[in-house]
């Protein structure tokens, strides 16, 4: 399927089908000789009114243009329990990599609690040495840590087990998953304080919203790189991502990763929580449930274009999507825009962190035809983002948590772009 | 002024006077033997309110708890004139290094005007050998760029210079720097659209605001690192720094990152704007401006403890800071408990980027004595923060811009934290 052009500083390489360039076609200082903007001199730009007059003053906390107020989270809330639901990240409307708080997708089973910081408390209890309750400003002098990681909720993209593609754009087909800077205390570090007893194999970790949603989770994590977040994206947690304090489990589940924060208790057994027992388990075909599945597996998703982003004309465009794994770093990413017929491989935006969301772009020249535009992530351990088929063939037609296969985008010859299966 | 206690288990080890402990302190699993909180139960939590009730419902666009409106910026404004003058960031009630959106410091020469982006155009022209014209689509189809960098006023900090220490926080004081992800479109794909003339040493940026902002970028700084940035984390640049469209020079002094970005002229000599000769000049003792003085220098902070936010108590805590420099990585921070008579090596977040805040930290056992805390930066070129007396025997008492020195912290017996000269 490889087209090569010879590269006369008009022309292009072709790294793949159906117009797919070499990631590095843009970087070589090759000018693309597609006129996206006409000539023109200073004397037609026109001076507007925001120019004439003075600007709107100071205020403390900023928000976004008023031009810019579609770019919301959209939820699906129980009728009767408007604040039991998800709200979805906006993914086809944001660029770069890290989620801004107020768009960062959220799931809570009883609404979002109105938590007082100087109330509430966090208790170490259970298989340790000695219990230990903390205060906020107790936790504020303990060291700190920040990481860069993703949030995701074990059922987002689950509407992909539908035997027809569900018309839907990638915020509510994939917009349960987000990016922040988190800033908090390493659990080992209070687990060290209390003393962890040797019978000590699983933390159930308690939330103190209404629902008192509860999870239990392997020592072994506790131990390693979970953080008593405390911190967003440099301010304190917004109260639909936990606020004041919320245990963050890199690559897990975002179920798992208990907003709300107000008990950890160390036992010898996973508690079975209603979350870990009637939810959050996979099906497999044979009828057994897999429990305990923790890491998010690994997985890509083109952000632009995507169903809704009409393109109006052929020509060079950029493909950009988001590429994340639960069990590290991402590698590579391919795209295809012949459907998986041939494929080139994408440029990654560096620093591409371990367990966090890594941005991956590539040009490609529309030529007005049809095409079905996919990505597939590969991790730093080797695992390699399943197609659709493979991944129903696999855990059945059932599927519906940790679905990370392979989505198509379908662009018609008027440049609509939808879901499709290919 | 080196202290060593044996490591016990319950001991530690000191790294430097008056109780600052080796940063690896927390790190290896060593008990504090600091109570920071009581033994406790289960049964000794409350069941708080919040538990008992259905929590608020879903809302498109997130905002901060309502525990957290003191976390603002400050604005200083002219009286006639409330959007003219600068707002700063809160960096003491912030942990990490990224400044959430509502909260980037701002500076503002006619207020912040309400760009409509269907309207708004880059224009591109002088020196070039087609000048263009961009629109928000056409720029949204070549390939975009992310990276994390700080923007600091050119004037921050420059109340160091007075006789007497100003009694000020850290947002008062410091708190023109901010950081964030951007993503945009390098500044050299679009001047190799337009095809740059050989003649062409400078790039004139004007701003769509009613003061036409506007200052000299050298061409190699504009073929360089230079960003048409679109996205401040993730989402569309907020009105306050730029939207729709802002240049990004990652390290040079925030007045040149020109906001509201409507004009780029190819120049063979700068343009000598208002901002670049009657202001943002560095004046001499011998009464010499140095003119075009870009990168902002190594420089560092302590935001926690700091003026305002008192100790209550004798014990172990977290000093915490951000360290920066226009030049590249920060390579090291150093952290005085004494005044500068020794010094400690802090432990930095990883990864610490180029032209980014690098957050630092270190843990000190805080005798009730008293102390001055101060922070010293070293950047991978080897440029070291200098002292207050350092600073000002070199470039006079009335240096104002590019104040990089060493601040101090004093701590009294009742832990009162001051801005002081040492």
């Amino acid at each position: 399927m490889k087209e090569k052009y010879t590269s006369d500083g008009k022309g292009f390489v072709q790294d793949a089908g159906n117009g797919l360039v070499d990631r590095r076609f843009f970087l070589g200082g090759v000018t693309t000789a597609v006129a996206f903007s006409g000539p023109a001199s200073a004397g037609e730009l026109s001076v507007e009114p925001w120019m004439k007059l003075q600007g709107a003053p100071f205020v403390g906390y900023g928000q976004p243009s008023r031009f810019e107020d579609k770019v919301v989270r959209v939820a699906a809330a129980l009728p009767n329990a408007p604040g039991t639901g998800a709200t979805r990240t906006p993914l086809h409307l944001l660029r770069g990599s890290i989620t801004p708080n107020g768009l960062h997708f959220e799931r809570s089973h009883s609404g979002v609690p109105d938590i007082d910081p100087s109330v509430h408390r966090l208790l170490i209890h259970g298989l340790v040495k000695r219990p230990l309750v903390f205060t906020l400003d107790a936790l504020s002098r303990y060291p700190h840590e920040s990481r860069i990681a993703f949030i995701e909720c074990g059922g987002n993209s689950a509407a992909l087990n539908q035997k027809e593609p569900a018309q839907l754009n990638v915020q509510a087909l994939h917009g349960l998953v987000s990016c922040a800077e988190w800033t908090g205390v390493k659990l080992s570090t209070l687990l060290d304080e209390a003393g962890v007893e040797p019978a000590a194999k699983w933390v159930l970790a308690e939330g103190a919203d209404a629902s008192g949603m509860s999870r239990s989770v392997p020592i072994e994590k506790a131990l390693d790189d979970a953080l008593v977040a405390l911190y967003q994206n440099g301010e304190r947690l917004r109260p639909s991502n936990g606020y004041p304090i919320r245990l963050l489990l890199p690559g897990f589940e975002g179920n798992m990763q208990v907003k709300w924060l107000r008990r950890l208790k160390l036992t010898n057994a996973p508690v079975m929580t209603k979350d870990e027992t009637s939810k959050y388990t996979l099906l497999t075909p044979d009828g057994i449930a897999l429990q305990f599945v923790f890491p998010m597996e690994t997985k890509s998703v083109i952000t632009q274009p995507s169903p809704g982003l009409a393109m109006k004309e052929p020509g060079l465009y950029e493909i950009s999507g988001l590429a994340w794994s639960g069990y590290g770093k991402i590698d590579k990413v391919e795209v295809s825009a012949d459907g998986g017929a041939s494929w080139a491989l994408a440029a990654l935006q560096e620093p591409a962190l371990s367990k966090a969301l890594t941005r991956f772009r590539i040009p490609w020249r529309w030529d007005g035809g049809p095409a079905v535009l996919q990505s597939r992530a590969t991790d730093e351990r080797g695992n390699v983002q399943p197609s659709r088929a493979a991944l129903l063939g696999k855990r059945g037609p059932k599927a519906l948590y940790h679905f990370n296969a392979i989505a198509s985008w379908g662009v018609s010859q008027t440049g609509e772009v939808t879901h499709v299966y290919a």
